[in-house]
């Protein structure tokens, strides 16, 4: 008979090293060596460059658009880690999703359309995910497309931590629409703050619709707070209605900062005080600035890494699942 | 060679008898031979008294308690119906769940629960069920724990419809809590209504929660709008709510209506004008009366249950997936 | 690397609490704690109060009707205890299932029945179970519905044990019908007794169908063995048949005392010397007497329980595995 | 849009095309051409001769040796013609198993066994058999290994008719052991006759076990029953155990004749008046003669698969399940 | 009782939409209607704008970078449109696959590679396509990797008649290594040529590795056979090889055309007649010329979807499924 | 909390039980004890003689026919003993499949052909098969046909090794047909040696095929290398037809020595040198002789499973897969 030994390993796909390598740091482990490349026609291929035979083997990878792919680039790069991790015997995967591409496709909002964030769950099952590790899902119900367990981080704890450095006074978080209300809620609570709702709606028949605010806004410092950025057309939308509605100040927090087309720019020039975003996406250092701030979600998921690998040997006393 | 000749059966279990009548009479089917027993120590027995072999067989159920039974009972009854149907060599088993009992354990909030939700997706799917027609799922997101298709319906038109007949004036409808507010909405864009929004929170500490509204409510007819009513007790607060913040009325709308352990009493003596829901969940007469009433969804149900069947021969100009 | 370490986990259902603690208390090991409700509407909740990651949980529950909840309720609080245990990580879920409901229709009689036997263990299996104990099946086939491990005990040898205890002489093991004949044989053959089975047959046409002894009773001791007494009305016109045909005294013994319905009254006027079950479905204090005794699984789901968990380091010459 | 046309295509495998082709006969329809070879390394090729595209194709196999293989070659034969068959695209696959090999390891009787019953149902299942017709399954539980339709046809009525025609009287049906008491009854009703069952037991310790009657045979025409004829040991010595008990006549029905090793020549020398078999599993006609009697199965099997094929349009009054 | 009417439904992604135009041409059908996006964040929006209920939907996509995204692009909006065809009760769903992307990665020539063209197949089947046409797949094994039909086209006919069109005189079949000397001799036969072999050997230690052609090709014309064109550099040393070994003409042909990153410079600068491939990936029409010539393979395809949609109502005595 | 412990357990099927043996011998492991059966009636019966609760079970078995079976046999009795593993709790059940029976069926050749290679990896897959260990597989891509680890080795090193050591000047590898260049042109570049490929080929219509060589093998001694000898037939004419063409010597070295039919009297009377096969099918003793050798692969199967079985504690230097 011989002893089990267990071994953590620990990999970076491309599409966000720099995360990566802070949880590395802060878990005391070494990334792993792996060779990821992308061939002249647009193949990814991978390969460990070290045995993972009997490992525990994370992934971390960002589902969105980087630097030199795209969201399904990020897609594809994680599913071929998987299936050269698991044929190589690794004993289990968990895939550290920073960001979870397509997550707004999590139901159907027209007929034949594609449940697109349930598609992005069963492909991770059939490569060989074992385990997932996510933050700030559009909808915690997502957790639900899968029957291997997720823990589902989020990240507003951190937002709250930042605000109140901030020594806000009279704050308003304020949901930039109906559907995000119950998280900004949440916030709200945290921050010991009120709640204002946006929401579109047309004064009168054959005239644009109007973007209107439910709550009281006038004299406070507004938070708007979502789970991403995309292309900030609504949020420079929502920033200046909040200005117009007598808002003194405004904020905007969203964990996952796509800065898709024109977001960059829009952020730039619209009235707002400052954009904070987390590192679940990369931000490029060049679009880092007085106004747009990056916090890392690092040590958030070092630690839930450090607690799915060490099992029972974690303090019964602190919860790992901060459950959004 | 033979032709293949399609036929349509449509079952009852016993937790909503009166509802899988009307559709069948609506359709314009007979409703199926089955035999259904609980034997003395609790089990469930079914026998289809016809062939089903080759047929397309709907099982119309409430998974919701019943005057003979609970929930597990309507479940595990669904079950078994769809276990012996698929035996019997049925082409294929749609599950017209009226009402999806354990929706709103649909994602975790807490470590180490359930996602019950899930589970019984997953029950469905390994007794047999090969689609799903369901109505105002606590969540549209639940069509996601399906991997096979989910035809999502909603009421809401029948409440818009109902409420326009009335000739209110001035309405807001108003959601119960932050986690409604979309559906809410959507209800207020077809009375061409205002919204407003209901949420818990504490004026200082050590002060009890008290609910309190976004959005101006006073003076105005206020609608409130939930999924479900189950043992009343939020509802019935929050009516006190709108009427001390000025509403000049409150109605009550939700699809299912459970009314659960006290709900019926708390609602005859809430001060509330009237309480509407539908009938996927059956109410009995005797509590049917000037203040609680309740409409069908019959008609929908049997409209889509033939879409289902007829296939490609639906006008395509009638979208019968009117989704959440 | 770290070293594995493992622990076990043992949970109780609220069908059969006392026999799991008895097995708790054999082991050596503490119930775990969990928060399990039923709501008002009768969804059932569960909550692990403590981290289960990475444990081997073993959940003890009868599927059979108890106090407060009927065998549908006590197999959906089984299924969901095992969903939230396997999202929260657990390494395995053993289902110790002391009483497998439905086991009864383990195969079709009849056309377009279902297979209720098999349903439960794929709604087993889909739940997350890894492996399930279970005592006295109805049939041992039921194994085979499982694709993964069945450790299938018997109480034969603890009732075997009982009536040599006892002292008696002279006794006929008496199979209540053709279907029980094998396991009936079994337990005369641990008693060195004479075997006779019973079946019902018509002597003539157009006459009510009779009860009829193969095997010789007369002036014999007989114990009637089946692996359940539901209604008990069979047994109750067994024992009469037999003391008809001379049997000097008439013993019941049966693994699962489910005494639905008017089964307690029956046995209580029937003549009969004894009825002996076990603690596999709990029995009220009250209904235990002079006449109705129930024995102990505890011992022999402890041990099973203990050598699953401790793999390969239990003894070899003890076969844990006693199958029927 | 084109009508679809269904076409049934019946197949034989090699280890009994006798009774493929009197099925073919019945069913009016041709035999399906298919090329079977066995290579000289010993491993099966089949390729079917024709379109099966968009057919219903039922495969007659009786999973038993043969002439030219065994039973093991039998299975991996009709494996292949399914994997084939399904991967030309035909529409459903429906095996029609004569004879189940396996079938007696249904369950374990001792640690450490395999459920062979069982892999062969999942070896089946994962060829791509949609649906199995079986005869006289050692035990019906095996219905419930599969997942997909089984219909359990059952000889006894084949026998019941020969024995009635033979204006036998007085006759008491035996049942070779205790495990196939249920079966033997069946038949005992079916032509009014008594009932027996034979067991093994010793009547001193030390002493070596010997075969016993349980019921009355004295004077009778005996009638052994079972589900198949393997080594004849046990036949031949219940025979002579029946005559010594004062049996007037024995007879042997078995739907299997397997005849395996020494069986014809024991049958041969027994002392008994007749056997007989169906011709589930080939007998060559050297071994039919006056002692040794086949009945077809063939109109049985024709029924069941015209039933199956036409679904909807067969009759209601007619059950064509008949279940064992 | 109705009659299933069936419907093909045509639609093409976006990787290749002028062969999905040419085979409706050809099969005289229209292709259907969907909207296909990609939003600014790189996620693919599908929609289909017409009941696919019932239908029998073929999806043309070729797995491969083409002018607005690559080869991972591809791949995910094929998954897509299949989650939302299957989502909308598509009867079956067949992926016609023009080129089938990390085909070559269909072995593990090292340790800890991933298996990318099993992993393909496993994505295409979770997202519910039924059945996959294929054409030149790198090896034929790869239809081993579905456990649902594929049929296996090749284009090598169109090659030989395009050659032999030609009037082309003393040619000789080059393959340009070993692995692909079976298909090269393929089509050598069709052909009625001789058959050359290159593979790279040293002659000497410590010199560099070269090119070498086992067989003879001077005073030839040779073909160089591959099953597809990528950077082309092996392309062009062999054609520089063939003809410093006497080759009086050299042309290549390859059924997909890739011309991954130098390709088309490399080809249009090397020493050969012509390069000829199928439009199985689309090649600009600005990069079609005199020297790079596209045969199509609409015909091919369309008589496969016929064939296919048609089942048996097709002629016995054209076999669809030629067979690499 | 306890420590895990890991059991490694060797067993032999009975068609390789001497290689099975030497790998024990030199892994240091006892065969485990196991009893296996065949019945009279052909059907195979396998009992574990010892706990093999949470080992990794190793099983060595030839899927090829042997003395006392066929190749279905062999097959069979592995996947029995991998269900018997299973259902007694085997942690992990490796086939170490020293032959792959079925394994040149790998792609459809002809239309309406099974798959049987892919079947066969469905079969064990099934029966719980969680990794294989193979060497020489008719092809590599045969590892894509599972979803689970594949160890695939091969022997060419040994033959390279044989060779070497036997001082062999002026080789020429030579691949019995297109199919195998690429094997055959990886031992070529172990010797440092020539290729030549052969081919079969009609040198006017209307004239029989003959085999031709394309390359040089005058002056050469050549070996013919293929993965299996089968009935020898193909390799016999190959050695004369490269005899014919000034062969100087000539060699056949294979993996597999299957020797079907009269393959044995055909390698004895050719025109040959030596034969050369490994003991992954067993030779008898009385057909080892100066002509036909037989190696060992014992060595390296023993290196691979200690590999599997400790997991990360080997040193990385090593790498254990040596693929084809």
């Amino acid at each position: 008979m011989t002893e089990v030994n267990k071994s953590l390993k620990l990999y970076a796909g491309r599409s966000n090293p720099e995360l990566a390598q802070k949880i590395a740091d802060i878990a005391e482990v070494e990334l792993g060596k792996i060779r990821l490349t992308t061939f002249k026609n647009g193949e990814i291929y991978a390969r460990y460059l070290e045995s993972v035979r009997g490992s525990d083997v994370f992934i971390v990878q960002s589902v969105a658009s980087y630097e030199e792919g795209d969201v399904n680039d990020a897609l594809m790069e994680l599913l071929i880690m998987t299936d050269a991790a698991k044929r190589a015997s690794a004993r289990t995967v968990t895939a550290v999703i920073t960001h979870y591409g397509y997550s707004r496709q999590d139901k159907k909002s027209a007929s034949r359309e594609p449940l697109s964030a349930k598609l992005v769950a069963n492909l991770l099952t059939v490569a060989g995910v074992d385990r997932t590790i996510a933050i700030d899902l559009h909808q915690g119900q997502i957790q639900g497309f899968f029957d291997t367990p997720v823990n589902h981080l989020t990240a507003l704890p951190i937002f709250a931590d930042y605000f109140l450095k901030k020594g806000l006074k009279n704050i308003c978080v304020v949901s930039p629409d109906v559907g995000r209300a119950k998280a900004s809620k949440k916030l709200a609570d945290m921050l010991d703050a009120d709640l204002a709702i946006m929401h579109k709606s047309r004064p009168l028949h054959n005239v644009a619709e109007v973007s209107s605010v439910i709550g009281d806004v006038a004299g406070k410092v507004c938070i708007i707070n979502d789970d991403m950025i995309d292309t900030a057309g609504t949020m420079k939308a929502s920033a200046e209605t909040l200005k117009r509605e007598g808002a003194t100040a405004v904020y905007i927090c969203a964990t996952h900062g796509l800065f898709s087309g024109p977001a960059y720019e829009r952020l730039m020039e619209a009235e707002l005080e400052e954009v904070v975003v987390c590192d679940t996406v990369p931000v490029p250092a060049s679009r880092q600035n007085d106004k747009i701030k990056v916090l890392t979600v690092a040590p958030l998921l070092a630690n839930a890494i450090m607690n799915v690998y060490q099992e029972a040997s974690v303090s019964e006393l602190f919860d790992p699942d901060f459950q959004l």
